[in-house]
């Protein structure tokens, strides 16, 4: 363990803006090993006072709908406005495909060659609830680094869109033209956390698929719960070929900062948020805590064997488990 | 605490057949008090033995695509061949809508009027994890009291379909005719569990939707991995009104179920099944276990709240409940 006053050190060098500083804590809070995650846990005490000062960006949507490509653009129109951006990516699946961090910095052309703007992957090894943590943190330690726009990318599967709506100040929701699909999940009332509906590659073969879309999706906007009185989520048609919305999202990001801003909404809505966030992620952070352990870990794959092999019941099992986490951990 | 004497007269009586006994141990099972918990695992301890000896069927799909008549007509086909059949219901959605013991019977008009049939609703309390923890027992239940048929009943939502699938040897999926929302499910391969896909709904209008259905359906199915050497997945156009596939669809059972009791093949995939059941649900386990305590609930509530009136971060309020969990489950 390292002494208190190093960690105060490693804390003030994130807050002079040293990269590698911020490099190494993500690193630090990514790591499963106990002693990491208690090192983690302090440098976070004491970064907390320098957190909050960003406007959190939260960018979702299906695999392929452009998602990177846009976040390169609204970035460097962020870095043009003199914002410090940092992008952090969430992908459940890159543990299974793609997804590393040339991948990422490669899709993200324009924005990783600016002095301004700081780029990290999710660690593929973590799950959904884990990563939702972890990005947490990330988001906290990347806003006493000085960075003021917080873009968080998304893909959405399942529960992650939600949690990262959570996590969030604002969150697009960026959709194919015309897919069947999208519109079955919108109907099905995944829709009332986005703040903004972009219909991507409304250009060449997809154009009227894309005003297909927006008439749709407008005429089931019209049923869903509003989650603000201040605010209509928007629906905008969106072209990183040609241009075409680009400046009505910025409009629209700007417009949505301000009315956030205005007596104290943002801060109303963080509690909320943090609120929520608690209730439904304290079992997932006890599974994190009981699998930093490695003689956990290691206990559950015996058992799952065990159990395999017909030499002990799931039930049995469990119950053994049980014993075992409270009587190490205690 | 029950004495033990007590306890192996109740498991005795759900051995004979008592359905008051069977009842009330299902009704102890639903039971989130700890005392009852314990006493529910001493039950499961004792009518152990006289488990596993049912043929279970898992039957999922969308709401409205028709689950409940169907069960209703299986289930009277099956009681005319001298089985004992236990439906057990899951519906993750019932807590908000529609799911009492009254709907659930009314909806199986027929089965419900005969003797050796056993219906019993999915507690609305539960939430999901809980539910299939549930229903485990249960089933073993119903197991000790002499139904050698179960069927188990899962409205189609996010996990519950999989989880159904390693809690039954054989799953029916069913689908409406023609439904592009399904189709994109299907493509996403949530299909890989499924021993058998039904197209409801055969007749009338929805006749030519159906064969649709099954062309594209038949042309997916020719690109997804075998769950079984023995077994290639059949797709059934039904019709509950015209009995159109019902007796195709009885013998695919038969057929399944045969080929299963081949080689103690049923012995295999159980052992598997319980294997990935314990890995994946271990963690759900614990919530349940930390959830059975009052105390951590009123923690946990106590601290979201303060967390939404931003007395205490959700880091600070994690580290809280953690503390408290393991000092007082010791």
């Amino acid at each position: 363990m390292k002494p208190k006053k190093e960690i105060k050190e490693w804390a003030n060098r994130i807050k002079d803006g040293d990269r590698q500083a911020l490099s190494q804590a993500i690193t630090l809070i990514e790591s499963s090993n106990v002693e990491d995650r208690q090192l983690a846990q302090s440098l976070i005490d004491f970064i907390e006072p320098w957190t909050g000062n960003s406007f959190r960006i939260g960018i979702t949507g299906p695999p392929g709908v452009g998602k990177s490509t846009l976040i390169d653009k609204i970035g460097v129109v962020l870095i043009g406005q003199s914002h410090k951006v940092a992008v952090l990516t969430i992908d459940p699946t890159s543990a299974l495909s793609k997804g590393s961090i040339l991948g990422d910095k490669s899709r993200m052309a324009h924005l990783s060659s600016q002095a301004n703007a700081f780029i990290r992957p999710s660690p593929s090894s973590l799950n959904l609830g884990g990563l939702a943590l972890y990005t947490r943190e990330a988001m906290l330690l990347c806003e006493a680094a000085g960075f003021d726009r917080i873009l968080i990318e998304s893909v959405g599967v399942g529960q992650s869109e939600f949690l990262i709506s959570l996590l969030c100040d604002m969150t697009l929701l960026l959709l194919q033209p015309h897919s069947g699909d999208e519109m079955q999940g919108i109907k099905r009332g995944v829709m009332e956390w986005a703040d903004m509906y972009i219909i991507t590659k409304t250009d060449g073969e997809t154009f009227n698929g894309s005003n297909k879309t927006y008439i749709e999706l407008n005429s089931i906007l019209n049923f869903v719960p509003r989650k603000y009185s201040f605010w209509t989520p928007k629906i905008i048609q969106l072209s990183v070929i040609s241009g075409l919305g680009m400046a009505t999202l910025m409009d629209n990001i700007d417009l949505f900062y301000n009315l956030l801003f205005n007596d104290n909404q943002l801060y109303k809505l963080r509690l909320k948020q943090s609120e929520t966030y608690f209730k439904v992620q304290w079992a997932k952070m006890i599974e994190q805590y009981i699998l930093m352990n490695r003689s956990n870990v290691e206990l559950i794959n015996f058992l799952a064997t065990e159990v395999g092999h017909g030499n002990i019941s799931s039930e049995k099992a469990f119950d053994k488990l049980l014993k075992f986490i409270f009587a190490t951990l205690k």
